[in-house]
Formats: structure tokens, sequence, C-alpha cells
């Protein structure tokens, strides 16, 4: 599901997520959501953890939702699962949004959906040259998620978030970094040694201002972020399940591609 | 006036709004501010419609306001004009700040003032190589309108856009997408193939998710923009007439370079 | 102290403050604050002056807070300076989050601290290649001051600004042209005339223009920033003198490499 380590090739004060599902491009389910908001609390409280890592297991960063999962819970099990933000990705986002001490994400490879809507909320992010991104809301009919309506126009500009938002078209690393998504672009085999080499950097600083510096960079996000969340979910709940996202459905299970032309104003 | 092109080119679901008084650079007057707005309101009603998108007739995208008709009208009947909301400017303004469906511009030549103001309500705004971009506001004796001093350090930051404000220089395509202004420079020839292409992508995609979708973009800034607008409104009424905007004119009028230096405090 | 140069090389209706403290790499003390928030206060006073210019003698532009001076105050004489408002770093910071017209800095060299937390509130910052930039309050143990846990992550972004912020590691000019922290860079031996030159472009436009565009520019961020630095300024009071930043201090004056790591909680 997820491995975990501590002081990765002897980088002290660090903790190492790697996101840990091969098989399923490292799709996120409601046992890997909470795995990983856990392992992140840990780092949270723990006071030899000052710096958590994200990375993925082989050729994916993670594929985002898992939609296996998401098929076989019906529309009311996520609607109180998300409610209750007790499990999977509320429970997530609701830890890597406000978290307290500094992330750094090294994307290895595509990362869809979550995978990308974590971005935002991580400080600093290094890309493989062979990530890939991509918002694929639009084309299941649905909406973003996770504050993403906030925080990618923030963190991409209004224009290149719209263009990934309304054509769910792949971004390249070169176009990410570009606009803001990515920090920096690094060859596939150096990618985790230069993410643990800041985080090592990071993790050398005293944690209080560390923390205090985090708290206060959030302030000003924090609540906003937290409304689009919650503007967001309403619409994802309703959608959920409306023609668009059942057309889109069935064209992916029918192996065709979806016709939403008929469906204004549904 | 305007032409309106639906499904141009055979591209489905698209509306192609051309400015189309080359003979006044395409100057917006109130008839143009009125039938722009109205071609937008039929987009945002028409279930057979999804994107709208923008473009000049001939050498201009747009030379903003028709400052002959500005001359003609009383300062008072302006101010009327912008407080009813019904007409004009402040018509065509409020029906794009809160656009609900995709907007693509096609700048294809100089686009000042409104020509450029209007941009950052674009979700997508590719433009010609050969565009250029000013806001002479400052040069007039006035100040910044239609939430430009909000919506343009947000997009070009905030030196990008005190420079063009502050100066009522020239930006080329080139500056325009290095500042964010724009998301794409596109070879003269090919603007508008290119930005119907776009458009079709996105018009393919489910239109209850491009609007909900457009909808939370729009919900942390809408209400900011049109506080700006309000307080924008306020000044330039007061400072239309007043010594810096009666010099401009008369420059304007006297061919001659306006000198502002004596009247300071004023 | 500081050099005051009026229509400096026949630049009319522009001011030149140049920061005279070699010796100390122009390093603020309560006395350089003061003088030049007072120079810049009539600046926004005086009819003939429309526009400040900031740079720096010698190699550096500023190395930020004179810490002589800090270690020989005590910590509730700062907070009391702090909280009156009268003198210092208070009184400059008030003064330029809020100047009434347009301020233009010229980064000669090595922007600390103060020295570049001020950039933000500068409305054109140009660069001599040969600048640099450093935030070090986190390996000082303390926080984010002069508002800038709002508006680096607005300038900058948040990834560039979370990366200076968290390892307090330097940003060279390309870099800082690169991510928006400066508008230009230009050789050293042009950076004050092509300052001068822009400047007294904009000194060209009528005040009225410029007063009230920068007002309205400043409408949507000044009480955001005002809040920021009244928050941080909570936090830099708690953490001076606690254990981190007496470590850092310690080593400093020892000469040795700070060690934070048995620190975590404090």
């Amino acid at each position: 599901m997820i491995r975990i380590d501590d002081h990765p090739n002897g980088v002290d004060r660090v903790r190492l997520i790697t996101f840990d599902r091969p098989e399923a491009r490292n799709a996120f389910d409601t046992e890997m959501y909470g795995a990983v908001a856990d392992a992140l609390a840990e780092v949270a409280e723990r006071d030899d953890l000052t710096v958590a890592v994200l990375t993925g297991e082989g050729s994916a960063y993670s594929s985002g939702q898992d939609l296996g999962e998401m098929g076989r819970l019906g529309s009311a099990d996520r609607s109180e699962q998300r409610e209750s933000g007790e499990y999977g990705f509320t429970k997530f986002i609701g830890t890597i949004e406000a978290f307290p001490k500094p992330i750094v994400a090294a994307v290895n490879g595509v990362a869809v959906g979550v995978g990308t809507t974590m971005l935002p909320y991580c400080d600093l992010v290094l890309a493989s040259s062979a990530a890939r991104f991509r918002l694929q809301f639009a084309s299941l009919g649905v909406v973003p998620e996770a504050g993403s309506s906030f925080t990618l126009p923030i963190v991409m500009g209004w224009q290149a978030a719209a263009h990934v938002l309304f054509t769910a078209e792949w971004l390249s690393a070169t176009e990410a970094v570009a606009c803001g998504l990515v920090w920096k672009v690094v060859e596939p085999v150096a990618l985790l040694d230069e993410a643990l080499a800041v985080a090592g950097k990071i993790a050398k600083m005293p944690v209080v201002s560390l923390v205090e510096t985090k708290r206060l960079l959030q302030a000003t996000r924090l609540d906003v972020a937290r409304a689009a969340r919650a503007r967001e979910e309403a619409v994802f709940s309703r959608l959920t399940g409306a023609p668009a996202n059942r057309e889109a459905i069935a064209a992916f299970l029918e192996k065709r591609e979806a016709d939403f032309t008929n469906l204004a104003g549904q």
C-alpha cells in the first residue's frame, strides 16, 4: 500500500512516504488515503521528523482516485464518507492542506486527479522529466476537487489552469514547470536524490521556525482553500451519477469515446 | 459593428464574435458594447453553444473606448450610463466578468484600454505575434477600469502591471506571454485556426462540467473584481474632466505632447 | 547614513535615496530606518516629487537589520519600539507598504532580510546582475517579517518562497527575475541609469493618475499585508531569545555552524 522510510539514505529528520500500489498505478483507495494521512500525521507529531517527502513506486506517481473502488461504492456511501471526514479523500486532503511541517513531492511519473491536486499543498514539487499531469474532471462529467478550483489558478495562473481543467489534456513536465505547478524538473535517475537533498537541507533548520513560517504562509490561504473545497464537494456530489458522469463511465467501460453533445443543460 | 459566426469552420458549439469596425480600429462605442454583450448572453443561454471566441477585424483587436463618442457624450451622461449598468461599458464588463461558459480571445492586433482590460476575463488568450497591448489610462489623466486594478496584478504580477499602468508604454506579444497576460503567441496566419481548435476541444466536454468548473474558478475572484471595479469607477468619474484629463485631451486635439508637470496635487 | 538626491542627473520629479552605510553593508539601524522613512514621506508630501528610487552605496543594497544594534537593545526595548510604531522597522515598513507614489528599487548588490522583504512594496525592482537575495529568518530561529509571509508567495509563487524561507539559501539575480521578485536584471554599470530612466518616464505622467492608480492597486492588498505583518510580529517577538534564536546567535559569535537538532518542540 505505502512504504515508510525514516531518515532515508541517512538523511536525518526526513520521512519518505512511497505510494506503493504499482499494479494500480498507485491509485488512491480509502485504505491508501488513510495510510498516507496517518504517515503524515506522525511526521507532524514526532520530534525526530521534520520534513515529509512523497513519491510513487514504479512508472506512476499516482493515477488518482481508484475508479474501481469508486464504482463499487454507492453514491450515498461516498457522500457519507466525504461528510464524515474520517476516511479516505477527506481525511487525506484535510491532513495535507493544513500540514504543519514542510512537504516535498518527488513526482516520478503520471499524476492524475488527486495525484496533481495534492501538489499545491506540497511546499516544493520536484518532477521527473518523464512526469505528466492530468486533471480529467471535466471529461468525467464532474468538477475539480481538493480546493483546486482555488489553488490551481493561484499556482499556475488562471489561463493555464483553465486550459487543463477545460480540456482534460496532459501537461508535460516542461509545461508544468513553466506555469509554476512544478518547482524543478530533474532527470528521472536523479529525482529522489535531489528531493531528499533539499528535504535534508530544510530539516537542518530549527523546526520551530519551519512550523511557524509555514503557519504564517498558510494563514492567508487555508480558509480560502477550505471554502473552495466545500463548494467543490457540493457540486461534485450533485454531478456524480448525473447524465454526463454516467455517459463518461459507460464510454470508459465500453472502450469508446464519450459523447456529451446531447446533454446540454443537464 | 460585430459579426457573429456560429459553428465557424464547422467547429461545433462555438460562437465566433468579431469586432467589426476596422475604420475605427474596432473601438467600442455604446452600440458595440451592447452588441457584444448581447452576443455573449446568447452563448450563455443557448444549449447548442458552449464556447465564445472573441477577435477583431483588420489590423486591430480593439483600440478601446471610442474617444470620439466619449467626447460627444457629456460627463453627466457617462456617469448616468455607468450607474444604470444598462448600456455600454458597464453592460459589457458586467457580462464578461461573470460569464458562465468558457471564453477564448484571439488577439489579432493592437489591444488598447478595454481591449486589454477585458482579457483577464477570458479563460484563454491567444495572441498574434503582431499583437500589442497598451493601458493608456495614466497618460489620459484617469485610472484603470474594468476591475483591472485587481485583475492585472493577479495575471501579470504587480511589477509588470505597475509598469504598463504607470508608463502607458506598449507591451509586445512576447512580453505579454512572458508576464502571463497571454497564454500563447501564434503566427498571425494561424491565430484564428488555433483559437477555434482549442475552443472546439473545450466544446466537446460536458457543458455542465464546464459551467460548474468556471463558477468554482470565479468564486474566489468575482466579488473582489466587482469591488475593484466599483472603486475604479468612482475615481474614474471624478478624474474625467479634471485638469490632467483636460490637458491630455487638449494635447491630443492639438497634436502636441501633453505636459502634466504643473498639475501636481490636482 | 543616507544620501538624498532630488532630480538626480536632471531627471525631474524623482528623488534618489541611497542607503549609505557601506562599512555596515548598509544595514538598517533605528536611525537609518527613520531617515529613509522620512525621506520617503517627503516624496509623498512634496508636489515637485513624484517617484522615489532606492539604492545602496558600495557592494551591498542592504544587509538587513543591524544585528549589532539588535544585540545591544534588549528584547523588551524592541517589543516596545515595534508596538509604538514610532521608530525603526515599524515606521519604515508602515511607510513603504502604504506609500502613495511609485517606488523603484535599484538593487545593486546583496539584499538580506529587510533588504529583500521591502522589495514587494516597490513597484518596480531592477537588479544588478551581481545582486543576490537572502531570507535568513529560519537560520536565525525566527520567522519572516514585513508582511513577507503574504507578499513573497504572491510575488514569487509559493514554492520559490517556501524554498528561500525554509532553506535560507541565496537567490541569484537570474533566479530572482525568473520567479518574479525582480522585474529586470541589468548590467551593474547601467543599473542606476536604467532605474532613473524608468522613474523619469513615470514622473512625466499626471501625479493624480499615479497616486489614484497606486491606491487602487493597493486596495486589494494593503489590509492583508498588514494583517500578515501583525501575525508575524507576534511570533517574531516570541521566538526572539528562544532556544533556536539563542543557538543561532551563539554559533554566529563563536564562528561555528549552528546545531538545531536537539531543539525539537522548543
